[in-house]
Order: structure tokens, then sequence, then C-alpha cells
């Protein structure tokens, strides 16, 4: 069992992101962070690849809310929109069923700020599984 | 038109996560990077979305190696082992099909390195739409 | 353009596998259809093709419910219970987002019935196109 | 443990829409069958579900081909072109790579015919899961 400040204070990668977490419920949880000029690719425009992490940060504590380890088996993201630097994204993930000890989860990526509302620019669904027996060291067989 | 070395001289994104380009030919990319310690999880494993990440990178350069600019429209990755710090990773894009302005492509990211060989960490497979008129400025419309 | 009723009449998929329309709302539809001994794969448990199916078709009239002519560009699905010969199943479509041509629809499909409510056996996740021009022969170039 | 002749014999669903095994070899599969009038939707077009299915066919198949009963977890389609009535279609499922009880096969789906070569339609990515003890009777809580 691992409790979501524990699971924070361990995790490097939100942290150097300054991904925030704004609230983590039984099965859902509201994260955000701001894109930097070390986000964007050679279109100029946020790289897809950290859109994507946001959404799987969000449905990583998500999955993770109800205390056995749980680790994210796969996921699909839909790109809707370009994001820049200097973009504020918020990514929201909600359950949406679970079975055993799998779980899906829809995650929604918005742009939001001052100059004219939240727009979506992702929409992410995860699958989960919990861990065998909770304990990372099998995790190389699930 | 975009040249690859124009892309990657943009690209801080790649650069700033010291991923390397090893090849790109049309349709297809190789690129590597190793796993910092600031890409681990709350789990204290690599975060998906830094793998997720390298392949999108090796997706984005095999579906631009023709020139027009061309965007990543959606993506599914499926996480096969768990990836740690110093692991280096390789990830290989190569097309699937094309049809008029949409591409398919499959990226096969690997746990590369002395101890052992290849194992396959994850499979992703990402869908490119190259833009309207090739400028970014329309990709609001795509 | 096309009305939901013409669509409907000329869906001979959907009538031959009795599939009932329940209700085509903007952006929603539900049906459903009953398993027959004709949909057992070789596991004598319903064959994903139809559970699809059925999704596919809530989605399909989903996102032709606003008039203008619109295909399916790709779609995922989660298997979560089996489902076998003379269940009653039921799909419910809901629009998730769109944006310009593009639109992202969300299918649950349930297993329903006298003996036991209801529980979730597949998740699904539609991309939709519409056309162009509106015109079907046009299709090719989508 | 099954015999793909077992299974097939079992197979209704595939035999009713007079889906043709071509070959199955390990982790491999060949299907093929022809598009009726029947399997047409209201644009007139085959309704992808009838494209799924035959895909996810093949799939079964690959995945099964080793022996323990292997079922679809999830499954991601992309589809290219549209297909009409009377069109023959072959589907050719690879298997990607396996681990432990999990699978990732690709599909390919192509109109064949004397009108002019192959055309791929469809683009299928199917995750399979074997079994916990080979019992189907367990098969509501993989």
């Amino acid at each position: 069992m691992t409790s979501i400040d524990e699971m924070y204070a361990r995790d490097l990668a939100s942290q150097s992101l300054d991904i925030i977490l704004d609230e983590v419920l039984p099965g859902q949880a509201s994260v955000h962070m701001s894109v930097t000029a070390n986000m964007v690719n050679g279109h100029g425009i946020a790289h897809g690849g950290y859109v994507f992490l946001l959404a799987d940060t969000a449905f990583a504590y998500a999955c993770n809310s109800y205390g056995p380890v749980t680790l994210a088996q796969s996921a699909q993201v839909t790109f809707l929109r370009p994001v820049r630097a200097n973009d504020r994204l918020a990514a929201q993930a909600v359950e949406r069923t679970r079975h055993g000890r799998h779980g899906v989860y829809d995650v929604t990526v918005r742009r939001t700020g001052s100059g004219g509302g939240d727009v979506v620019v992702a929409e992410f669904r995860g699958h989960s599984v919990v861990l065998g027996n909770g304990s990372l060291s099998t995790v190389e067989d699930t």
C-alpha cells in the first residue's frame, strides 16, 4: 500500500517538471503544469510526449488512489490542438470502469489561462493493472 | 518543407533530454536516450511518459522524413517491462502504411546495454497527418 | 446531409443482425441486440468482433447525428468480461469532444437482462471524421 | 490446450460468415472472406465492424496457435479505405512480441482481387492474454 503523499515524494519525474497535484480522490486525479521552452519540438509546438506525460501522471495518481501499487499497462492519446511554450495545461483523470485487477481511466488535457478560457488539447485513455502481490519486485511478471 | 537537421536544431525537447538521432531514412528513424534519475516516478521506475516521449520522437522524425510538415494525430502505447534509472533506451520507428495525408508508424522501444542484450520494453503505434498546406499556422484546423 | 431514418433504412448490416436503435440525439446514440449462436467463437463465447460491431454502430449513429456524412477513422476497444449466446447487449455512445471535422466518442457496452442487472462488458473509443465535401465519392481521399 | 482444428470446428461466428482459414503457424494466421450485401452500412460501404471482425479472427487464431486458451484483451483499428459489397478481404496476423501471458499482434487487412492488386484497407493491433489456468471457467477473473 502506498499513500499518495509518499508516491509524490518519490516522483522526481513530476517534481522536476513542476507538475502540481491539485486533487486526488478515489479513482480521480487533477494535475497541472506549465509548458517550458524545453518542451518544444522541431515544429515549434509542445512535444506530444509532454502532453502525454501530464495525462499519464493524472492517470497514475487516479489509479493508485485506492492504495495497491497499480501500473499503466497501455494508453491511447489523441492530440486535438497544438500547445505552445508558456501555455498552462491541466489534466483531469476519471475512472471509467474497474474489473478485478484492471481499470480504465479517461484523462482530458485542457489549455487553461487568462487568454480565453479552456480548450481541450488532448484526450487520453489509460488501462491499468494492480500488481499481483502489490510488490514492485514482481513487476516483471505482470 | 523541413530538413531533418533543421527540425532537430529547433527541437529543444529532444536536445534537453539528450535524445540522439541515430538514423533517419524515408519512413524510418532510430533514436536513443539514457534514463536519468529525474525520469523516475513514484514507484521507482521510469515514468511511462518518458518512454512514450522517446517513441514519439522516433515517430516524429520518421513521419517528417519526406519533407512536408507532419504531425502526430494519435498514438497508442503498450508498456511491457519496467525501465529503471540509468537504463539506455533505443526506439526504432518504421512506417507501416501511408494513404493520402495519413500514415501509420510502428515504434519498438528496447532496453539495450552491456548487461544482457536487448529486451522490448514498449510497443507504440502512431498515426500521422500531413498539414493541409504544409504550414504550421493552419495546425488549428487539421 | 443524411437523416438517421434514411441511414438506418440502408443499413443492412444492423438490420440483418437485429440491432435496434433505441435513441439518437445530437452526439449520442443507444442501440441493442441479442447475441445469437452464430456470434459465438471457438472458445464458446461471443466473438469480440460482434461486440465491437455493436459499439461501432452506436458510434456511427452518434457521429452522424448532426447530418453531414461522418466516418469512423479509428477505434480502440477493451474487452472486460465475456459475453455468451442469448445475452442481450446494449451500447451507448456519447460524444466526448469535437474539433473541426474530427470527433471523439466513448461507447460503453453492457450486458443487460433479468438475471442480475447491468455489467459493463466492453469500453470503446472511436475517432470520427466528417467527409470533406459531404460526399461518399470522396471517401478515398479522407 | 486447444487445437486450431477444434477451435475452428466450434467457431460458428467464422463459419457463418464464410471466413476461411488460409494458414495458421506459431504466432501467425491468415484468413479471408467476401463482403456480402448484409455487411453494408447506412453509407453504402462495409460496416467497420465486419472489417474489425475479420482482423480479430486472424488475431485470435494467431494468438491461440501455441495451444493455451488465449483471449483478446483489447484492440485498436484504423480504417484506411472504404470496402464495398463483393470485395474480397484478406487479413494477416503476425505476432509482434510476447511477454509472460501477454502478446501483441499486428493484423493488416487487404482488399484483394482481380481488379487491381492488393490495397491495405485497415491496420489492427491486438493485445492478448493467456488464461490463468487455461480454463474458460476462469475468464471472469482475467
